[in-house]
């Protein structure tokens, strides 16, 4: 293109493809690139663990974004602002307030290792809830994330990376936040601590890999890359202090998180553990009705193995342990799935078949109360 | 524009169009149109069929909607999105759930007369209900659309067309579906199945203007379209299985469907006939609450002539009638309508007057009860 | 550009630009600009007057907006659809109706001076309600304008311009709408008649400046805008007529507003009044339970000073005075403000920082019970 027009730098340009979005650009003063995806599912769930009788199918759009992010003026000025409309992105599914903003964040990049931002976006917590949904290679994110997860906040983060010469990386991110969640209006004075510290032994991933599962890019030399995250939440209104019902009182909430992720030659495999703390997790209200703070401890790992170019093999086990505070009214989940993903387009456009297998109170017997399985079909396609 | 570059293969190019609305593209590995299209209204009903005094106005943005769609990699491999904004159109007049998604589909296409979708779209069910909103010549679809209409739903779609030697063609379109609408939640594991059958005795409509109400095209030759739609929705939970409010209990529901539109020479007439048929429709709750199928049935004909290129006279007669299941709580309706349509740029920019006459229980004359004349200036713009 | 392609007059164009958003354009035929804009800001509030212990913090996304306008077919026909996502923009902090609707108009230009429109927008109500939330120089609007503005509507607009020899300028403003705000459903046969006139004595503002706050254009010559609204507001159902909670019972609303704004030099003066009155405010529900028309005055008042091409400061006064029939419900309120503002690329991308005292019932010290404190800091971004 550039070699046709002498005046190209004075041009706007358009670029299109299958893997950028739609992008408008203007030399280092402007950049806009447009992109949406959306996953499609069409699942079951059984009732018992012994009878594979469908109790409901699940079928719907799980998701559909559309995001915007780019540069005005300098690229050192950056923006990234991402909308949600499905029922379950508008937190529709449990509650009556719609919420399509999911991201909207301002970055300043101070020089190539620090940068800050201001407004909403994901919290540095458990690596699975940061790589994107549509970087996942199970339909779903854990059960432990379910529970456990910080979520999305809005606040002041501040990113920095260090790197050493010997290729290794350590990474440190902190945020102080309104720990009330996404589109939360002014509630108290209680604000959320999050720091995060990551190190990359062997250097970065190809093609920021530390955040997307499976080992697309077949890594000619082993990667790895661990984190450890510490937050505390002073008065959280919600029972997972950014997500869940509301509590009845505030509570202060502490959160603990350690994270892995490896990949080489096709094979990867990540783990977390989550846990989250309160002094006096349960709260009630006039008429005695009891919501608590989802304390407890979580982990998930998942193992996968790229069979060709196109087709990933996974596994996940994940669990759930309530604290011993509040374990008469949750109850201890496990589950364990299989994955299958065929990338049609890399992480743009998958196909993926799931099948797993949840049981309660540690009592994994197909014949157990309230086991239970589940399949998925999905399609994830994207720009 | 091709002649002047050769590089063209490899640029993205850039389309916009009175008709067209903005197209993306490289060649035939990425397409994406862009669209939007409103409709601003002013309207008015009477309380009483004998006196025009206005009970209200109606003046409001009736329906406001994103198009997205196009294909990524290949033209077989196709997306169709659209989101809606309008109080109405995010189902906000009668309930609290707000509801963006209105299609959101993939296709893919395995040869030139066979495709199937995955995702939420119309059910191919009546014809009136299918022609886009953008294509009425009315300000609203009839009565009998409101109240037998399958709407649209989420789930698995198959599409075959059949031409024959003599330019006849055979469409059949099979769709297994949640039967629970719009962006439904998993409820229970009942489906719904939709079949469709269509003949074209004189071969396509120009412009596929059997989807499509007036004869904008002035067909040169007789145009006719017939079809014919079965659908069982089973373990319905909503009154009119895809739409309407909750019912108490899941019941089974049966419609059935037939319509047909003939188009000539600016002339357009358009029937449809709607049954919907349930054994026990009423569910009561335990307070006594009732709540029951919209069981009966109704049908609408059109008739219009395009008075020259940009104007239209068009006349509608539409009727639900209850089934004696439920007449104790469900009204007969009959409407009629007559519409003027000035087309400025086709079905997307178009000016509308509509005067019509609505009465209850079969009682036309204007002094009986609950009979009631309404009128609407509707400007439909979009790209 | 034009001077590389002879067939430039057949080629679709893109612009994009710091201060234009993304423009598609073909010659007279076709416009679409697309424009997106946030506001991140993070605040307090105290709980007195006397004490600086914060009472909460207010962080979060306040304004997130699309904006599409431009024209079809023809300039004349022209087209503003904007949408909001916020959770404030959607009206959820107050209500659980989701309005992602801001304006969706359209417009039809009869000569230079003369246009009308049909659809939802702004009522030519008070001048700060009437300047764009991305043109405003503290952070939010006044108290005054929250109580007693004539806000959005749905109805026919006329806009007719009067340019006299010396260069002065009057404007008439006419509108019919429906009184019940954004996408109102048809509620009663009430509807709002709204009548603006606008002199203009020493000629245009720069850029549009008597609607946009503060003097960035540094007016060579002073320049003055003075305005003058009265809206009868028939059978209104809402407290604020436009917006608010519902009332028990409709009622006939009256607003009288005088408005002006002043710019020379970097200097900027603007005022406001407004007035609202109704024959029996009060309503009240079978259970006693009281709504009412907010009757009154208030007024506000700004003084800025550019301190150079990139800096602003800025003073806020501002009183809300209900009348003696609602007094026993409604305070008086009385806020002043201090504002700084940095303007990185105009209006566009913008920092600001407010403090503020807000005081009740007249009673300005310290100690009084219910006075406060709040502090703002607010990133303006936008194309």
């Amino acid at each position: 293109t550039h070699s046709q027009t002498v005046e190209s730098d004075e041009r706007a340009l358009l670029n299109v493809g299958e893997s950028e979005g739609i992008s408008f650009s203007k030399d280092s003063l402007f950049l806009m690139n447009l992109r949406f995806r959306m996953q499609n599912r069409a699942g079951f769930n059984t009732l018992e663990g012994d009878a594979f009788e469908v109790s409901e199918y699940e079928m719907r759009v799980r998701r559909l974004r559309l995001r915007f992010d780019g540069f005005v003026g300098n690229p050192r000025f950056q923006y990234y602002i991402q909308l949600a409309f499905s029922k379950a992105d508008l937190d529709l599914e449990t509650s009556l307030v719609a919420q399509p903003i999911r991201d909207a964040i301002l970055y300043y990049f101070i020089n190539e290792n620090l940068y800050i931002g201001f407004g909403q976006s994901k919290l540095p917590g458990n690596r699975q809830r940061v790589i994107s949904s549509g970087n996942l290679q199970f339909a779903d994110r854990s059960t432990a994330n379910a529970i456990f997860t910080l979520d999305r906040d809005f606040g002041f983060f501040l990113y920095k990376t260090i790197p050493f010469k010997n290729q290794s990386i350590l990474q440190l991110k902190g945020v102080v936040s309104t720990g009330d969640g996404r589109n939360a209006s002014a509630i108290n004075d209680g604000l959320a601590y999050t720091g995060r510290i990551e190190y990359l032994p062997f250097g970065r991933f190809s093609n920021s890999g530390d955040y997307s599962e499976g080992d697309f890019e077949f890594e000619p030399k082993p990667k790895l890359a661990l984190g450890l995250t510490l937050s505390e939440n002073q008065k959280a209104t919600r029972t997972g202090g950014q997500l869940g019902q509301e509590l009845f009182d505030a509570r202060n909430m502490n959160s603990f998180i350690v994270d892995g992720i490896y990949k080489h030659m096709g094979w990867a495999v990540m783990g977390e553990y989550l846990h989250r703390s309160s002094n006096d997790p349960i709260t009630v209200d006039e008429l005695g009705e009891i919501r608590y703070v989802l304390v407890g401890w979580g982990f998930n790992t998942q193992i996968s193995k790229m069979l060709d170019r196109k087709n990933e093999l996974a596994v996940r086990y994940a669990n759930v342990t309530p604290n011993a505070q509040i374990n008469q009214f949750q109850q201890r989940v496990d589950e364990a799935l299989l994955g299958f993903t065929h990338y049609v387009n890399g992480h743009r456009i998958k196909i993926q078949a799931n099948l797993g297998y949840k049981w309660l109170e540690g009592l994994a017997k197909f014949e157990n109360t309230g086991n239970s399985w589940t399949g998925m079909f999905q399609v994830e396609f994207g720009i």
